[in-house]
């Protein structure tokens, strides 16, 4: 079905794609498999001609050599896809495809933009008359090409001509498609990204689940792939459960050792977890999990200082040794592999919640309606954080039920009741093995610190007052108060 | 020694202020204390005229009625130093007064700016031959007026002329004047940032401290105060140890009770704190303590979600009754009440470590040549975090001695070891009694994870390499590498 070039000035494509590096190209393959007809074009064209050559027989593609053509070959309204690099190359793009287009037509921007860029463009093409939809895409190349997960955020109007096509290539959960209209301007990116830092804390808590039973029980790769598969036939089913099970299995063909044992311990990072935690200080919403997951990959890799600290060897336990007691009777063992568990799905609960409260905010803040339990359901396919789990968030925020919390939706406060007395184990034990748990501990403690009657803010607040004259407000009376402190302590009343 | 108005053309003055409120007022009279003449202007006249009526018989003063009247009052190099409004309203008397000086003259901005914003100050003002200085100034109004922290950045040709000035008014520890140049542009506003930050997690650490023995052990406010007053004789020697002792002890005078019962316990900020942690996440450098406080304030002022919380009831323990049988026995109460001072010490010198840590990768990004051991100096009086403790710190960076963390350098190590028991049996209690302390965990993870050989973060590594083709490197053999995962786990060398 492949066509030469567009060398007629008929329209015939009802979408397109620009940039067909390998993210680019999955998703027009993708698109041209549900009977699309194709629009593709590259800067450089030798990747045209590779995606035309290799896979021009499986659709209907009409390959551009310039951006006009590429433009002049789209049928009314317009829908152009760019998947090209992030910042200034796309930018350029926008500006140049804008430059071609007319009022009413659409222009996606699928890479990974931070959310105020894309507010930013979405503001400048509509000025034009155009518009101009950020979608959040994830599931890698993989995704792209069998079904990922999509976020699009823009206008009502767009998503008319966009909703039946995402609809099709998108991944399909329990029969339902994993894509949903998010919500104007930005809101698809800023979806997507707190999508990125709830995937950094859930694949931080499977670390300090590993390291606490490796190094602490002694348990080989091997017994803790058994482990990993066991738990992903429960609560916590899971892609990253189950991958970890096979990477846990995976022997290394150069030496025979455990995989894990020869991959170096420093983990990378590309900006979106960061962006995460950045944007939450901002909105005033703690996110401690995604935070504290954020900053265990940044010290991984903080090689010159993790070297110079063997060099000094600073003293500690040693966590087996600490844990003998456990790791040698398999009753308590078996035991304290279920208290990981329950450490880990609870404080998975936690990082979910902080999460939702993150795109709650930014929702209030930015006038964006976002439908939380759809957010959920287009989670449960496609992307990297796909987990049963989901459906019971989706059930959370059913029939417009809004928690201010996912903790207190019956359904998980039960859940992280259940497990707290594991969790808190873990924890302690963690402490005292000398095992790090930064996101297990930090998330049980915003769930004591929610559940605090009262919390030593107060004192805070008093010091505030003390050395900078910040004011404080009375338990007994409103108004806003200040106290002499040089003065015997006579109390002001600032506002009453 | 005042004057009624400038109305010669003579300038007389040696340096001005611009912008009269507390701040600005207090430094004003500071300056005039010193045998400065000091010229003073405020946008409404009023505040010039209350601060001369008020105080004009303290010192030389040239008020001033317009800001051309101002600039013309000062003797070259004219030196004026703005105390206005963060944000726009120092852009547009920066500008002003810009237009109204010449070549080699220096405007000092001693609001809290974040240091890009001076960065880009400092190179517009010095591309028009003129000296722009961000200077951070620490101690309030108290410290304003008797004697503060400073923090300049800026030319080093412009410290010779502020240096004599700023080292007369800033406080004096041990007969040093706690100023010193920071290095260039924008440091001087850097390292104001992070002394904000390291205060926020000093001031979290005493909540969790306070926290944990009053809701845990059930001791009093009064029994609390003498606690901190006795900690202030020892290693946490500080203003804020101090001031705490003082508000635990203080009664208020309305209902009789302690007044840290009657403060609403919502603790405020003012973005300093946010700063430093979103600026430490750019930078790749974890600041786990720092960014629990941060954390910590703002889960405290959520009072919607807080006031749902209490509704739903969230289940976890008494701390009370966890603890009970230890505050039933003297000795092992007392043996507690240790612990957690150790606690508060191991955690506090790991927030400074990774204070010290951030403002190092900075001074690398921006080419800041800068003394941290001078840092620690200046901290040791007029501002909020002056401590005893920060004389072992300036010793650690002494000589130019750079340990890549404060915990490695041989006192703060052996202190950290020292600690480290009581350190552990208190995150430990707290995570069973259900008391939240996140920087007291945050803090020893931290610890755990920089002292330990081998971390997690290959699981990591490992599962970005199998979802989306990040790839490793290996721990016996340089290159990057990638597994197939999909074609048997075959592994290809992408980069030797």
């Amino acid at each position: 079905m492949a066509q030469e070039s567009n060398h007629t000035n008929e329209p015939q494509a009802n979408i397109g794609v620009v940039g067909l590096a390998a993210m680019g190209a999955s998703l027009a393959r993708n698109l041209a498999h549900h009977g699309n007809t194709v629009a593709v074009f590259n800067r450089s064209h030798a990747r045209t001609e590779t995606l035309m050559r290799e896979h021009g027989d499986e659709g209907a593609f009409v390959p551009a050599d310039t951006l006009e053509e590429f433009v002049a070959s789209l049928t009314r309204p317009r829908t152009a896809i760019i998947m090209v690099k992030a910042g200034a190359p796309t930018d350029a793009m926008i500006d140049a495809l804008a430059d071609l287009m007319e009022p009413g037509d659409i222009i996606v921007d699928a890479g990974n933009a931070y959310y105020e860029d894309t507010i930013r463009r979405e503001k400048a093409i509509r000025a034009r008359g155009l518009h101009f939809v950020g979608c959040g895409v994830s599931g890698g190349e993989e995704g792209a090409l069998k079904g990922p997960s999509m976020m699009p955020g823009g206008t009502e109007e767009s998503w008319k001509t966009l909703g039946p096509i995402f609809r099709q290539i998108a991944a399909q959960a329990e029969g339902e498609p994993c894509v949903t209209h998010i919500g104007t301007d930005g809101a698809g990116h800023f979806v997507k990204m707190v999508h990125n830092g709830i995937e950094y804390s859930d694949m931080q808590l499977i670390s300090e689940s590993y390291d606490l039973l490796r190094r602490g029980l002694g348990m080989s790769a091997d017994e803790l792939a058994d482990v990993f598969a066991a738990w992903n036939e429960g609560d916590l089913n899971s892609y990253l459960i189950e991958i970890t099970a096979d990477i846990l299995r995976h022997k290394d063909a150069k030496t025979g050792k455990p995989f894990v044992d020869v991959v170096v311990d420093r983990a990378g990072m590309k900006g979106t977890g960061t962006w995460t935690v950045q944007t939450a200080l901002s909105l005033g919403v703690p996110v401690t999990g995604i935070g504290e997951a954020v900053f265990a990959r940044g010290l991984s890799s903080q090689a010159g200082l993790r070297a110079e600290a063997r060099d000094k060897a600073l003293a500690g336990p040693e966590p087996a040794a600490v844990l003998a007691p456990i790791a040698a009777d398999p009753q308590a063992r078996a035991a304290f592999v279920e208290d990981v568990r329950q450490a880990l799905y609870a404080s998975k609960i936690v990082a979910y919640a902080q999460g939702f409260n993150e795109i709650e905010q930014a929702a209030a803040e930015h006038g964006w309606d976002i439908d939380l339990g759809a957010v959920a359901k287009i989670w449960r396919g496609g992307c990297i954080i796909r987990a049963r789990f989901l459906n019971r968030i989706a059930d959370a925020y059913a029939g417009g039920t809004k928690p201010g919390s996912l903790l207190f939706d019956p359904f998980f406060k039960a859940a992280v009741e259940g497990a707290q007395d594991s969790w808190r184990r873990v924890v302690a034990r963690a402490a005292q093995a000398g095992v790090p748990v930064p996101v297990f501990a930090s998330s049980l403690a915003y769930y004591d610190g929610l559940r605090s009657r009262r919390l030593p803010a107060a004192l805070i607040q008093a010091q505030r007052d003390y050395f900078g004259a910040h004011t404080y407000g009375r338990v007994d009376e409103p108004g806003v108060f200040h106290t002499l402190w040089a003065e015997e302590g006579r109390e002001e009343i600032k506002q009453s």
